[in-house]
């Protein structure tokens, strides 16, 4: 697929049109610009399409959805979830390829308003300030057809080598393991800061430990690199930190505390 | 106390024996070098002694406790829990300062033992493999007098400008945190592992979000950062994810969701 597609390339770059200039739609341009012709970038405010043209070398802005080039290749619409349908009815379908990179918007939102239509979803948390390197991000996509997805899919490819297919289903295992890893990871700090501002003691001498258990996932599986009182079994630890915890903390400490032990106990090594 | 450090040092830096010759042993002889005199390296293991002593530029290394140069002005117990008794009753008391670097040995190890004694607990998961940068460190002091606090703080502020006292009382909530920031969270990565799996996705995908999720704590507190269905009260997204889940992983996502939404609803903003 590489060289075919590098032939491709090299015979004419797709035309492309941003929908959005958000963090998804600076990061997403940001690693296409060199890939595809950003022919065309749409924002409601027109500053913003603005800042992100004048990023990727495109002179071409409009705040007007009225006002959109219908002869592109593609059309990647970055904009919020509740967004999304209200551009596709907006828009008549000219036959190209419109993309979303929600992963929480059904691909279903195109039917009935787009022929060839994919979502492309990159997990990441965007931010507009900070860009992102995406080749470590891997991309999840979906599409209406075969034919489709291998165009989704080359899009993709164009900014990370980590290309996967997702439907719904497989999208909602990775916003629950995304949770798991991130939201509920958070938290956990936000629980230690909890008993760090009791003793006085600021967070930021968590951020080594946190620094070093996160550079192991480097070269260990999660369950590889888990150590602490649990992993260990040393229950006379647990015991003596569950008695100096109360309430929430308590029942959390323990709850997981157990599972860590269950993980460690009755799983092979 | 800079100041007045400064001088002492000019007119000679204090000579350290190193005792042992692990992970927290290499990390803080590494980062003591340039301040200190290193006058021995002891290790039960002689060609780990070597090795480390040839890291940092010493030539006197022993095996045997009882050639431990006892004309040093501090001693760095940087040994396992269990052996840390053991050396100091295999070496007599010399009145020079002994320092331990456990968080979870208390200072009465040094009782009846030693008439200057302190504890210097450096907050991170050392390896041999890996050389911390101390700098970002904090170090925990706790000593016998206020003179010997004094000192052992002067050799903590070599490495890091991180310095803090800590008793027992206050390293046991420093273990508490740690355990909810480092131990749980990893367990986090864990359970995102075993969701990830049973679709077949590896799990590196999660760390572009776990990345960007640690690097937003430069800037905000834990709980300023949190996201995902709990912060922002979406009780669909929760529902839909609990009806998804069974046993282990339902209790906690369960348990941690409500404890996200208290944490979000009860707290002032």
């Amino acid at each position: 697929m590489g060289i075919f597609y590098n032939f491709v390339l090299m015979k004419r770059k797709k035309r492309v049109v941003i929908i959005g200039s958000g963090g998804v739609a600076t990061s997403m341009a940001l690693a296409l610009r060199d890939h595809v012709e950003i022919v065309q970038i749409f924002s409601r405010t027109l500053a913003n399409a603005q800042r992100l043209a004048a990023r990727v070398g495109c002179d071409n802005i409009v705040d007007n959805l009225g006002a959109l080039d219908l002869n592109a290749d593609a059309y990647l619409v970055m904009v919020t979830d509740d967004a999304i349908a209200e551009v596709l009815s907006l828009v008549p379908d000219n036959g190209a390829l419109w993309v979303h990179t929600s992963g929480s918007t059904p691909l279903s939102v195109f039917e009935g308003r787009r022929r060839h239509a994919a979502v492309m979803w990159p997990l990441q948390s965007f931010s507009r300030e900070r860009v992102e390197d995406m080749s470590h991000v891997y991309a999840f996509v979906e599409a209406t057809s075969p034919a489709d997805e291998q165009a989704v899919g080359q899009l993709a490819a164009m900014i990370t080598d980590h290309v996967m297919t997702a439907d719904s289903a497989r999208r909602r295992q990775l916003h629950i393991a995304a949770v798991f890893a991130c939201n509920f990871a958070n938290h956990m700090f936000t629980l230690a800061d909890d008993v760090l501002q009791r003793a006085d003691i600021p967070f930021d001498a968590m951020l080594p430990l946190i620094r070093t258990m996160v550079s192991k996932l480097d070269t260990l599986t999660p369950e590889q690199s888990q150590t602490g009182p649990a992993a260990r079994g040393d229950r006379g630890i647990i015991a003596d930190h569950l008695a100096s915890l109360s309430g929430n903390e308590r029942e959390i400490y323990d709850l997981l505390s157990r599972s860590i032990l269950n993980h460690h106990n009755t799983k092979p090594k």
